[in-house]
């Protein structure tokens, strides 16, 4: 909520304009429309029957899986029954990385068994695993600022811990110890890093992840403890003693192959070729069975779709629903999809990305220029019944989105509640019964009045600013 | 609360014996005494320290087990620290029970990998594992109502699912599925069952417990998936499709040894022979770390013992404080005392085991001869402060009290609230975490309390009439 006088004076604009229709970019019939189907979601059912399918007759979808190909002829298959009158997929080139086991214990002072996940491509452990001193850092930062070979020979242990937030500022803060820890713990000389799990929860399911290696530093083992297990752990720190742990991980990597975003349209009624996009990421961590990350998201969108491929007349843009492949393991879905359509970047009108759980949405926001700010605030009346307040002008878009606004694409955010969602995020808790049927409906309702107004919208939006960075 | 009839009228009783000192069991003095101790226990640290002591230099303390050895260790050491005058064990032999790996997946229709927990004292499955049909039953009844034969070749699946209530009286109607499961399937003909878990939480934490066979029914692998696991199941048999599922479960036995019941006394000033029990148990399941599934009531239980021989002078009677052995595989531990002391009953005065975790007290119970039941108003009133109601003569003691009950020791309960017990009951999730340090100090207060006064008290108590069964 960057602007806030703004964003009063934007809900001013669209108070005054009910009385002046002149100002107004979308008709009453479309207004009416938008919150028809907005109230209407609410009554509906679509969606989580999408997810209570998925979480059953697939569950987990792993990049590079069984089941994540399984997941894909699921896709397919919904999007077609669904009534998407256009569905195909598109090949995305990935890695491929086997989880194998991971095992820790501390031996001494006091010695415990552990709960521990590898991280996201990690390395293994040499075979039989490894033993030895443990070293204590709070923070990444009081790893890097340690001096050179204070970890030699030693695993390190970073205990930060994540911070509870409605919008989940905390997970941006804690997570650089996760993605970035083992080639700072390599550079001091450790033989591998274990860290505090980076969720907000307590209970004995660890939370895993993406991490990266440096070309230049050697590769070290990376894992994540439980939250009551990293407890354990700094309660025998406090104790004084040297505390040692065995670790043995067993990962590898088995060359690349091509999975697929998986694709569904409601054609345009006469401008198809401008598109609207909507999605979330098919593919979900091994652990759990990627319902709140993020079949609900699939399963919003793909809602989203049928309930407007349901009306008589299609709106004018096309509505493009994608399930986009392997985000967990670094945004290979959406990277793919700008490379293969940054031609066509001009008719690429918005896109929004629902990737964060499916808790009540509580906030819109967007990221277009400023002559289309009067059409968002029509767009944000709408959903205000819903709960939802309109905060401002820069939207990420969401993680599979951020490379196309990155050339410019502009984009939008609906942002669900993600008090609870780091209890869950990345673990074997992320299962059907943490989803609220009721919140989803909610989902369901802002994400179909945002997506029909959008493709129902006339005249371009004007490309954002782009980035050299993406998200 | 079978009387509250009688509970108002003794009130009552209360009320109007502050105006008639002849109708006092107590003295002002005392009631003054243990409203101090009560008062103080509130701002006292000790049993979190001993908690926390436990839980991270110890852990699991599985019977049998390498922790377990060092638990009582541990319980020596705290019980001389602590300023108990007499410190010592009492053997009790128990089987070794070793639980090695369990791991099960859905083959078909829809394969998923589950989380699940060998049943304690369960057999393993053949080596290699088994792979078999799964039959659904709701409810264990609706299994004994199946034809003979109908679990032919299968694997049994029992979903039936705990209720939450602050007594837990879900657990008692839920449970028969785990502890005599296994025997009702092998009569129908199956080669394994899996249950739903004990419990009322929603993670991916299965819940182990105690299950039993019959000497003249096969022994089939008996495990419990965890809860969500258990819907996903469930999902799956909607389907109409045949479910099919891989078990593999590693248990053995390791013929018999023996542990020990570690008492701690507070020798009485007067009438050292006559005995106060109050206590928990020590040992405790190997998935967690046994906070409140017992540490906190070995914890609390320690706390009041060092509060009252830190008074000036020692109560009437001895305190005993015992840590028991073995409870959770059977009640080894307090059956064995109640075989090692039954001749000494006349002198056990009255027991109470704090053993349902540490959230607040919200009841007091006694099982007393009628003509007690004035001095337990007066413990009644002297509780009710603390937000603890008098709630009848009908109380069990506790499990590891139960046996001396059943040959009729007099025997309390200070009911904690165990609203949420059964979401950790017996999971890798019984960490410290869970329990409240705040609440916990009204547990102490409450039991020092109780304590003191029964120690202070003067005339015996007649024993209770004997039962058969125990609980």
């Amino acid at each position: 909520m960057k602007h806030p006088l703004l964003a009063i004076a934007l809900g001013s604009l669209v108070f005054l304009s009910a009385c002046d229709k002149a100002e107004q970019t979308f008709t009453q019939d479309e207004i009416k429309t938008a919150e028809t189907l907005r109230d209407n979601a609410l009554n509906e059912n679509v969606a989580y029957e999408l997810l209570e399918s998925l979480t059953t007759e697939i569950g987990p979808r792993m990049v590079g899986s069984e089941n994540e190909k399984r997941s894909i002829a699921w896709a397919i298959d919904k999007f077609e029954t669904l009534g998407f009158d256009k569905v195909y997929t598109e090949p995305v080139t990935v890695p491929r990385w086997l989880r194998g086991k991971a095992e820790a214990s501390i031996i001494s002072p006091y010695p415990q068994p552990m709960h521990i996940t590898s991280l996201g491509h990690s390395v293994g452990t040499p075979d039989g695993g490894i033993e030895a001193e443990v070293i204590h850092f709070a923070t990444l930062d009081d790893l890097k600022n340690a001096p050179e070979g204070a970890a030699d020979g030693k695993i390190v242990f970073i205990s930060n811990r994540m911070e509870r937030a409605q919008n989940g500022s905390g997970y941006g803060k804690a997570v650089p110890a996760r993605s970035t820890g083992a080639v700072e713990a390599a550079k001091k000389g450790a033989i591998a890093i274990i860290i505090r799990s980076i969720g907000t929860d307590n209970h004995r399911v660890p939370h895993t992840g993406m991490m990266r290696y440096a070309d230049d530093v050697t590769r070290i083992p990376a894992a994540a403890l439980s939250n009551p297990d990293a407890d354990v752990m700094e309660r025998q720190f406090e104790r004084g003693k040297p505390v040692t742990v065995a670790l043995n991980m067993e990962n590898s990597f088995d060359g690349e192959f091509i999975t697929q975003n998986v694709i569904g349209e409601i054609t345009g009624s006469e401008t198809p070729e401008e598109i609207v996009i909507i999605g979330g990421h098919l593919d979900s961590w091994d652990l759990g069975t990627g319902a709140i990350d993020d079949g609900a998201g699939v399963s919003i969108t793909m809602a989203v779709g049928k309930m407007i491929a349901d009306l008589p007349n299609a709106p004018r843009r096309t509505i493009r629903v994608i399930a986009f492949a392997a985000e967990e393991i670094g945004l290979f879905g959406g990277k793919a999809y700008m490379e293969q359509h940054r031609d066509n970047l001009d008719n690429l009108i918005i896109g929004a990305e629902s990737d964060f759980g499916a808790d009540r949405i509580y906030a819109f926001a967007t990221n277009v220029r400023e002559q289309a700010l009067p059409a968002m605030a029509e767009i944000a009346a709408v959903l205000k019944p819903l709960g939802i307040e309109h905060t401002g002008n820069e939207a990420g878009g969401g993680p599979d989105i951020s490379p196309l606004r990155a050339i410019g694409m502009p984009v939008a955010n609906l942002y669900q509640d993600g008090t609870r969602y780091f209890d869950l995020h990345h673990t074997a808790d992320d299962t059907l019964d943490k989803v609220d049927p009721e919140q989803l409906t909610q989902n369901v309702a802002a994400y179909v009045a945002f997506t029909y107004l959008m493709a129902q919208h006339q005249g371009k939006l004007s490309k954002i600013e782009a980035t050299e960075s993406q998200e």
